[in-house]
């Protein structure tokens, strides 16, 4: 890989101008603008290193599909996207947002890190490979959504259209980077979700509070409904709500135990003072309970009189965000119809359930062979040794790619702890671009070398 | 009683002069304005008809007691108050709204109803008794409070302090009026009340939501924690908090079951279409419930990502406005001290408790001797017959007055179902007004005819 490492090194300004095309222009999905354009320029780039992109359109959205052949049987995939977030107020920005501008060891921009520096470490990656070796060791397929940024809302139908010509053997997710003490962080995987709203209506309008005592109240009834739903101790009480849920192996607790994660640091600085009585503080299982366990949160809830001052009204509305975070093999659809059946079951059938999104979960073993090869790669390259988390922080559509195909996934990129993703000022560091770069060439290498990627 | 209704209608005109008088200005509680103004006029008018008024003032307050000597050994207390709600924009008037017009058979101006229109007809019946007969045939006592506007909040202090000079057998109320059906309405009671903010902080802000599967939930908790206090059917679950209730008399029941109130009509005006499940739809106790009985009610509730989108926190903060409607002879101060210990021992010792208001409930029964007396003396010059209810519909500090007295208390006005208190251009009918008067003229005659006003 010396020889590799090196061109790398000596081709780096290439990489510079090649991530500076790819933010001088602007795809904002939000805005469905700069669809078209967005996906010709990401074309022409993967043209330049020998790819042949196809621009698929579906229901409006361009994706773009590239394949390039390699002498193993293996396919690996990249999932990236091209839109950006919006930059925001233009004045909070210390450099012009599509100017990629290098400041002392850093790069500034929008899409800097989220996602156009993984494209191009990527793209960048597989060119310098193949310059040095002739030909890739596996065959590479690039896939780039338009639309990450809000959802990616029609990414789950493209791919069960298009289930033939994104087939592959591993994938490697859009994004990741370094924690606070520089330590890469590699994900195997993302909760699922099924976010709903739920809306009690018991009148046409509010009515005087004295009536409470004989007309419904919506938030009572919207209380005792989320009540029935999960209990003090964070146990679902949906009925099968588990069911589907795999087991916790040994090896992904020998995984969970060894996490850089200080809980306690991080309760110190949301000054989580008061734990409450009833929460058990300290349960082993806290980290399971975080990456790997399922659970329902009320992300928000209102109703009524919600203003300052003594109010007598009785509430005939409320509603409540309620955000199931899923772990495989558990399926929005099927727990949809769940939470319906029971709460229709528990006498609150005048709950209207309004699914605002769902996700399928994705999950990879740690055993699995793709994603060892991964983390013995990254260790070998980045130092402190990288952490591998079973599961990225935010919700990702990554469970569209596992499900159909059972394939393992794995998230890391260029980041680090600054990179002030969808904030102003975005920025990736020269060191972490060019290491990442180093990463996926080698890790094309060395996953060419193992025979069972599952 | 004709003398005293002829010599009611012949100086008709003086009746409406003395309102135009007190409706020409303004006593805004809110903004502490026209405090001495509205007191010395008030004072003024009790003057005119020969009391002898005290303008006390406590902790700011002007308040303004008249008390008028009569033959026979009771006494007869008038609860009133001179302040006005706010006129609200001024272009929603018809007319100056501190000008009383007189348009058709209306009064209109702001006060009219509420609540100068009241204490002009009870000093009115006063002044027309004495000069009829020569001399009251009981002890009277006015007392005008100066902030009813934004819930007295002085008002249970200043009695306490002054429970000499408002000693009394028997209150009225300052209020009331006929209902759609142009029915009087009579009423015995208000509930008392402890409101409260509940407040669950988890956190010092929100955080991401994928740490809700180990950081607690603000909303999730005060949906646990207000579950434990109310159950599904209505019944609060705080040990103790029916202790003080008294029974239902049958009386009393008989009296709920006489009420012209139409649940099914109102229900069908609120577009009740789907009456929840497990509430039960026809239970006999319905008129109970809003009347008599004392209830838990969600006013309001607010927490988390409210607004349109997907979004995914972990809210820290949520909060609930919990009214507790009360019946005698619960009190809010006990009650408080219950709901706290209650949440401390089901392990919700974290929900922060902040009193917005509480006032204490006001019941008299309907066989007390000066409430069958008014009922009947109303009987004589109404028609239909008036509706005697247990209970106000808003909230009142009528307990203020029954509980260290022990005494009964009834409301009854000038009002209509169009005169539009707290609204612009309120107003009150001619007919009604005169009507009034008669009715407090002849009922101070025929309360001096009741040996036992209790």
């Amino acid at each position: 890989m010396e020889d590799i490492a090196e061109y790398i090194d000596r081709h780096f300004e290439e990489y510079v101008q090649r991530l500076a095309f790819l933010c001088s222009f602007e795809t904002l999905a939000a805005e469905r603008r700069g669809f078209e354009e967005g996906a010709e320029r990401v074309a022409s780039m993967f043209e330049a290193i020998g790819g042949d992109p196809r621009i698929i359109p579906y229901e409006g959205t361009p994706y773009v599909v590239t394949h390039m052949p390699g002498t193993g049987d293996h396919t690996l995939a990249f999932y990236n996207h091209f839109d950006t977030y919006p930059i925001g107020p233009l004045s909070a920005w210390e450099t012009p947002p599509f100017e990629l501008t290098r400041r002392d060891n850093r790069l500034i921009g929008r899409g800097a890190c989220d996602n156009k520096g993984n494209i191009v470490a990527r793209l960048s990656a597989v060119e310098a490979y193949k310059a040095v070796r002739g030909e890739l060791p596996m065959n590479i397929l690039f896939f780039q959504d338009a639309e990450e940024e809000i959802g990616s809302p029609t990414l789950g139908k493209f791919i069960n259209h298009h289930t033939d010509i994104l087939q592959a053997d591993g994938w490697i997710w859009e994004a990741g980077g370094k924690d606070a003490s520089d330590r890469l962080e590699i994900f195997l995987g993302a909760h699922g979700i099924l976010y709903v709203d739920l809306e009690v209506t018991t009148a046409a309008e509010s009515i005087h509070g004295s009536y409470a005592g004989s007309f419904p109240n919506a938030i009572w009834r919207l209380v005792w409904a989320l009540n029935t739903i999960q209990d003090e101790q964070g146990r679902v009480r949906i009925p099968h709500f588990y069911d589907a849920v795999q087991p916790v192996t040994a090896d992904m607790r020998d995984l969970l135990a060894s996490l850089p994660v200080d809980l306690e640091q991080l309760r110190n600085k949301l000054r989580i003072a008061d734990w409450p009585e009833n929460v058990p503080e300290n349960r082993l299982s806290v980290l399971e309970q975080q990456y790997v366990a399922p659970y329902a949160s009320i992300i928000g809830m209102g109703g009524g009189h919600q203003a300052e001052g003594v109010g007598i009204i009785l509430p005939h509305r409320a509603n409540a965000r309620l955000g199931f975070f899923l772990v495989p093999d558990q399926d929005p659809d099927d727990l949809l119809t769940l939470l319906r059946d029971y709460l229709i079951d528990q006498g609150f059938g005048d709950v209207k359930i309004t699914v605002e999104a769902t996700l399928p979960p994705a999950g990879t073993p740690p055993t699995a062979g793709l994603a060892r090869c991964l983390a013995e790669t990254a260790a070998g390259i980045y130092d402190p040794t990288p952490a591998v988390f079973p599961s990225m922080r935010g919700i990702s559509p990554m469970g569209y790619i596992t499900k159909p195909f059972g394939v393992p996934v794995m998230g890391t990129g260029v980041g680090y702890i600054d990179s002030r993703i969808h904030q102003p000022n975005e920025n990736i560091r020269i060191e972490d671009f060019v290491q990442n770069i180093k990463l996926m060439a080698a890790f094309i290498e060395s996953a060419a070398g193992v025979e069972d990627w599952g």
